[in-house]
């Protein structure tokens, strides 16, 4: 197969276009598609400081390198969440990443925190990445906070976006669809606009740019995710794409041009903003999730 | 395993319920299923005049049978399709059903009307599966209005529902999921009341309730559906309920729940019924849509 632009040899066949690139058009293809991700959904302005929220993965590192490549202002922000050796290697791909680019990273390790994502998840008898969700959302507010950041970008792609959109039209959860948006609002002084730039892109083409620009990753899901219906929804919505091509792409644009207003957009809370009366950040609640649930440490 | 209800030997077990039936009980069960559906969406009058639109395959004989069971005034109607030994086989399985139980079929042959749908289908060069849907209207609707009937019952089981479902959500066909109720209000004099009692049941349990009751249909699938989205659809929906049991009745029933009131039931035009110029029947165009697809035969 031939790239389409320059009659070179392709490197990727993109089967939704019966279409070959290069590795150069591939790369110019991958970063069109994340300008046009940016500049449809207003998340960006020259003048933002941007959190990129790492995981070691292939996925924020993309991310990151874009966004940088792309002239942004970025930081990146990484928690270590206390799983063994899939932690201590996701870090050092972190650590890697940020000084082969000259870049900074924020570390926090849930470890020296003294609350491991698996201690947490046994004292409170809860699930693994539940628990893990509500901890990461704690310390990128907090950091976006305390660095001044302006916005939080988050390398979800076509994939997870549509497998989340899956589950939740599968329970019809009309609060979680009301948040299907890759821009999401900023709530009171902590909780940034958070944005998802790779959603134009699937996690094939991200792998595959990671390949081509040299991006080492960790390739590892985390080994707390098995099971998770996020995987099952991500391979039916594969099965449907190769019956017919197109689907992942019309079913996630399509929700927002004749769908998305049917479910508007629904606060977490119906309350004023409060401060946290151990922490100090702000909460819907007298005391925020995140201590509530570090509370249990002690019991 | 043995039946939850009376300790003898299972014969079909459920894996949603983690339970088991007994022949009896099972048909208990599937009498009560049907109807629930009925009451709960004031599907059916012991008044009415019903017109089951029968194929020949498991879920309309079931429904038939089921119906009369239940007392119903009910009269089958077959549209013979002009497919080959598809069409001869599954006649002669709508009349031995209606002669064993000493109930009318009204059948229609669309080789004697001139318009069998591989023909049809073929002069307008269209997909055979929408042709037949389109004269399988016509004909039902026609047959309602001749016979008298108040109503039209249909076969369809919650696997064909959350197929539809699933394939208007992928595409967010926001028309056509304001028609998912199982209960269509009448239009105009020509379309009758439409009705769906099966849809609490799956595929497999109606298949099960055939075998048990000793109903004999034609267990191929239509040679002119093979390919059809819908199959697809079917076989992930069936993968998701391996893995999350119970996805099919939630998707189906938490959409009436939550989400139904999102996507109102919008009439087919906004246009006022008219009389077709050429057979006079209720049409929003000047010619109805079956004298339109018929008129192409002659050119």
């Amino acid at each position: 197969m031939k790239c389409v632009k320059c009659e070179s040899n392709a490197v990727i066949s993109m089967m939704r276009h019966n279409a070959g690139f290069c590795k150069e058009h591939f790369t110019e293809y991958f970063h069109r598609q994340v300008e046009t991700a940016v500049k449809d959904h207003s998340m960006l302005k020259k003048t933002d400081r941007i959190m990129v929220c790492v995981s070691g993965g292939k996925d924020s590192l993309v991310l990151w390198h874009v966004l940088n490549l792309m002239g942004y202002d970025t930081v990146g922000m990484y928690v270590s969440l206390g799983i063994g050796e899939y932690s201590i290697r996701s870090k050092a791909k972190v650590n890697a990443f940020a000084e082969k680019h000259g870049l900074k990273a924020i570390i926090v390790d849930l470890d020296e925190e003294g609350c491991p994502i698996p201690l947490l998840a046994a004292k409170t008898k809860r699930n693994d990445c539940s628990v893990c969700g509500q901890v990461k959302r704690h310390y990128f507010n907090k950091t976006a906070l305390d660095g001044g950041f302006t916005v939080a970008a988050t390398g979800h792609n076509l994939d997870d976006e549509t497998a989340r959109m899956l589950g939740n039209v599968l329970r019809w959860d009309t609060k979680h669809l009301s948040k299907m948006s890759p821009v999401l609002p900023e709530e009171g002084e902590t909780m940034k606009r958070k944005v998802k730039p790779l959603i134009r892109l699937t996690e094939k083409e991200v792998a595959a740019y990671a390949f081509l620009n040299g991006i080492d990753y960790i390739p590892d899901e985390c080994p707390k995710s098995k099971g998770a219906s996020s995987i099952k929804f991500k391979e039916v919505l594969n099965e449907l794409e190769s019956s017919i091509p197109g689907t992942k792409h019309f079913f996630y644009g399509e929700f927002f041009r004749a769908a998305a207003d049917r479910f508007p957009y629904v606060s977490n809370e119906d309350s004023e903003l409060k401060k946290c009366i151990k922490c100090g950040t702000e909460s819907y609640l007298d005391m925020c999730s995140f201590c509530r649930l570090t509370e249990k440490l002690n019991g």
